[in-house]
């Protein structure tokens, strides 16, 4: 594997992946529908992958060994319900199975952990059943299944990336750590309305890290990518506004009882993939609500 | 609801279904990959629905009201692993948001009942799993439930018609009716393997019928279409044996334990769709045979 075609290679955790990429000595392509930044590291290229033949043109004129599949729509919180959900599935088929018939051989692609039913609380991979309330959850449960299955069937390999609660750098402005930093950092009162709520967090360069780690294995089928130590969302919004030095500006209210816990079993990413994640999330928000406000 | 699309019209359910659209007083357009017939009841339409550029031209200049899409990769036993599956997916997602942004209100898709995880053995649309060992019950399964949510978020009427063990006229001659009757008919000594596995078989006829009674209502979300009335393959293979007149070519054999029992629960097809399978399945079979036969 040498040759790396690497899409939303602009995204929120696209822009983590490149660097680590090209550091390790692969040759990086990198796909974004943006402008492409100034980056000698990689090879940029601009493309929208919902057109039919800019995908082909794209896959026929790289010819990557490996896809790291990131693009997708996401523009919070749009994504839960836009009907763009399943031109992006499409086109994620398309994808996939035009650079398999150009001779790629590794696939990796980022899936949710809003694929999982979250009645079920702690979701395992192999175990928790995928039922989204949501038409993203959906599309990507549809996506990692018939890929998973097109792999089995072509000998494709194939993994299935499912992100848990991602924060850090160029996260979006509305997300919990960047909104709560913003609004106490500038003297307003916030209230955190989920705080007894369990998450599993991670960091998105650490989620980078593993993704990396995923794509170097052998490892297929369906992967958590999380951080393995739940915590409070109370916890979390406590953590940045101690960065923001404003603590006493934040009130902390139980949610609603559903959904309250959503957590990852991790073994598979420690035991197969052999990759172990950072323990510090309380320092990981620090650096994350320093940068934010720095910017 | 007065105008109907109907794709796969020539296919082994759609050329049951035109015909009884058409009596039901309905502007039928019907679509076909093959050389469409001399039919002054439907509107004939030849297109490739895999072409992005021929879906939009057929959806823009038709502008039905209502889709029942049945094409799909079908060529026994290939479709079962056929990667085609997935262009199908593709097909089918972007056919039904081009539907319904050019006005379409109403959609039943074709599913299947190797969608269900085997093992359950009875098979509810609500409560049974969906986890198929194949690329097409993994594709369908997608689409099914990408469709569903996607009807769900944008107020689009969506059904899926997943279909149980189809046989009748133009049934594939590999499958079980017509190759056992040809076999036995030609004077060859014909076995059938796993005599004691049970199945829901409903006549493609009375699926055909179902499948307008479930586009007439406003029923959504998956639904079985079977008969509800299992029967041991054994019993399937005698009655073909007895209408062929070779009883005395027939041996029967028990199969292996996996996948013993496939049945289904018909109670969302009876109750809210109000559609009630006829009983005669053995008359069924004869006529079927006498059919094969007679070709």
């Amino acid at each position: 594997m040498k040759r790396i075609l690497v899409t939303g290679a602009r995204g929120f955790v696209g822009r983590q992946i490149t660097p680590l990429l090209a550091a390790r000595g692969y040759d990086v392509h990198a796909v974004t529908s943006q402008t492409p930044p100034r980056d000698a590291t990689c090879t940029w290229h601009h493309a929208n992958l919902l057109q039919e033949r800019q995908r082909e043109t794209l896959v026929t004129s790289i010819g990557a060994d490996a896809l790291l599949h990131l693009a997708w729509a996401a523009t919070p919180p749009h994504y839960w319900t836009d009907p763009e959900n399943l031109r992006w599935l499409s086109a994620t088929l398309d994808l996939v199975r035009s650079f398999s018939s150009r001779g790629g051989t590794r696939v990796v692609g980022a899936g949710t952990c809003a694929e999982y039913d979250w009645t079920a609380g702690h979701c395992s991979e192999g175990s928790t059943p995928l039922h989204s309330g949501s038409l993203y959850g959906t599309s990507k449960a549809a996506c990692g299944t018939v890929l998973e299955s097109y792999g089995r069937h072509t000998g494709l390999s194939v993994a299935w990336a499912r992100l848990f609660f991602l924060f850090g750098p160029y996260d979006a402005p509305s997300r919990l750590v960047p909104s709560l930093a913003t609004a106490l950092a500038s003297g307003q009162r916030a209230c955190c309305r989920t705080g007894d709520h369990v998450r599993d967090f991670i960091h998105v360069a650490d989620a980078a890290a593993a993704l990396v780690a995923l794509l170097e294995s052998d490892v297929t089928g369906a992967v958590n990518i999380a951080s393995g130590s739940p915590m409070r969302i109370a916890d979390v919004a406590r953590a940045v506004a101690e960065s923001a030095r404003r603590p006493d500006l934040l009130s902390v209210e139980p949610g609603p009882p559903q959904d309250a816990l959503v957590t990852a079993d991790i073994s598979r990413l420690r035991c197969e993939v052999g990759w172990h994640p950072p323990l510090d999330t309380i320092g990981r928000i620090d650096e994350t609500v320093r940068w934010t406000l720095a910017q």
